[in-house]
């Protein structure tokens, strides 16, 4: 078994020894590798404050399907992204370290991805086009408008393949020859709804599809939730198109607003219960009033910047701790050595190169020569 | 002829003297009284700065029709209501002397009024109700609604007598049993839009019919946009149902702005034409957006306060020149007299005369023994 494979391994056994996302096992990960981290868990040999592990991974850490989940996904054409893959989203996940304190609100430890697209490319596009299961005739209306007007401008449609206006806006986007991201709630290869299958299909062919949990995890209600957090993560901004008084969507904007991604909503008749959710976002001035595709567009993108072809706009505001203070010491030109920073930064040599090995990772730095240097886009 | 029919007479002729309303004209009649206003015109002896009067008033001085106003407007069961009348709705058109510098969008010098009820009473509880013409519906539906609402909670329903929304307002208030007020853009006798003279006459019969124009004067165009203002400010708040890219009803929003009055607006499909104007006032953050009744009325009366039974939020905060630095040398609590006055306020004694006489007509003082104190509500 070559390297790649052993560590393709053990990713796969970790993204299914605890429900994921687990903030534990991934800080674990990101400390040990994940080889050293899949093998400390089965041997339930796990350093402090890493022993909080043991309860959590109790139940599957003899469990290790990870060739067998590897093979189905080669069958299915799905490919398991990690953060030491090219395509790894980095940008758009780093928004969810912040919400790392919310019970499954942190960054996903793998996506298990299906698809001929590149996930970190379309995702840099990405607008979240989501919405109630039971839409109206009108929502369904105008998500298809407001698809074909993303697509027309380069956007990639980012939904979560349910009935109503997300499979409307992944249908329309399809339709109008533009990429589609589908974020599941259930493994890979379950089509949830069922009734969706050729939809699913069709996505896989010319878009992406992409879920956090292992082959063969069944839907369910706390990873409809979970998976949210993905959906607006993925997603430069998010628009609600139809929301009833209790609504999934609803939720999702929260992540929206959370994660700092612009949400909008469009209005709808007062009479109209699948607006309610929508009229009282904008209302509260929680969401902005979308009235077609360029007012979605200038949402995502008020200053032309970020989006199709320009590459995404990078934010350090979600930088905390240790990466923060470690990036603000490097000058804005110029390359700066590992203990200029710790001194600069007033944080220890060992601190610094674990946070500049993490803001690597995630590109906001790059070694150059002896130091290290701030990316420019 | 007694004092006070020579007094009306006077009002009736500078109702009709130059088209209204005339800043110019007001301050001659504040000044002068409407008497000598009147006789001074008649006699072409104008001092200056009125002098700029004889241009305005010169092809209509001679013509004097205030007796046939007068009986025209008994006949129809019209009066003639000026700032000496109990129901003049000071308060309400206090707003308007800071918009003395647009063109006709001063106060009115007087108001010709139809109907059983008093003016000032019924305008302190107003919520105005105003929208596009061609009406949907859709637009027609919640204005019925909002208006059944607006009637539960003693609200009277003011609007513009015209087709479409307008029209549906003031129907769907007498319907309700509630009171309301059509501002015309015509004479008080004329029925534009004739088809709505049975409605005219049911308002004339049950609640309100105003105008500044005297009797006979037709509809134009420039008229709605002056009427407009009137709106506007006999309403505690506005809202605009249905409103096209460019409808008039734009118009009395951008007063109700003008003049500080809450504005909201009803959200509507973004596929319908009557709703682009209301969602944009919305998106724009300039109309707070409306789903139903209580909404408005929180709106109107965000603290409970003001509003039908509980007397008018009174304001301040438009009292400008003299009238403000006299208002504000005055204290809170206890009486001071003018010479006291003109020294807190930097102001000739004269000037101060003629503001507390200003402050005291429209009720934000009080002469108390040899004194003058603030009006507490």
């Amino acid at each position: 078994m070559s390297t790649d494979e052993t560590t393709r391994r053990a990713w796969a056994y970790l993204s299914r020894v605890v429900e994921p996302p687990h903030t534990g096992l991934r800080d674990f990960v990101e400390t040990e590798g994940p080889e050293a981290a899949a093998a400390a868990i089965r041997a339930r040999r796990l350093p402090a404050p890493y022993d909080a592990l043991l309860g959590p991974t109790q139940a599957r850490a003899e469990i290790d399907t990870a060739a067998q989940d590897l093979e189905t996904a080669a069958r299915l054409g799905v490919r398991l992204v990690t953060p030491e893959d090219e395509e790894w989203p980095g940008w758009q996940l780093w928004s969810l370290r912040a919400a790392d304190t919310v019970e499954r609100g942190g960054p996903p430890l793998a996506l298990w991805v299906r698809g001929p697209g590149n996930l970190a490319d379309a995702a840099t596009a990405g607008i979240g086009v989501i919405g109630a299961r039971n839409s109206t005739s009108y929502g369904e209306y105008v998500t298809g408008q407001l698809v074909g007007g993303l697509v027309e401008g380069g956007w990639t449609v980012v939904s979560g393949g349910a009935f109503g206006i997300d499979g409307t806006a992944h249908r329309a986007c399809l339709g109008s020859g533009g990429t589609t991201i589908a974020v599941m709630a259930c493994g890979i290869d379950v089509d949830y709804p069922s009734a969706h299958s050729a939809l699913f299909a069709a996505i896989a062919r010319d878009g992406l599809i992409v879920s956090e949990y292992p082959p063969g995890t069944t839907a369910a209600r706390h990873r409809f939730l979970t998976r949210n957090r993905l959906v607006a993560a993925l997603s430069t901004a998010v628009v609600v198109v139809e929301a009833g008084r209790r609504s999934g969507a609803a939720n999702t904007a929260a992540w929206a607003r959370k994660l700092g991604r612009p949400l909008g909503a469009v209005p709808g008749p007062v009479t109209s219960a699948m607006s309610v959710g929508c009229n009282r976002m904008i209302a509260d001035e929680q969401a902005a009033l979308i009235t077609g595709a360029a007012a979605l567009i200038s949402l995502a993108a008020p200053d032309g910047e970020g989006g199709p072809n320009r590459g995404p706009v990078r934010t350090t505001d979600a930088l905390a701790g240790d990466r923060q203070l470690v990036y603000e010491a490097i000058p804005a030109r110029g390359a700066i050595t590992a203990d200029e920073i710790a001194v600069n930064a007033g944080v220890g040599v060992t601190a610094v190169m674990a946070a500049l090995a993490m803001l690597e990772v995630d590109g906001f730095v790059a070694a150059v020569g002896d130091g290290w240097a701030i990316v420019r886009d």
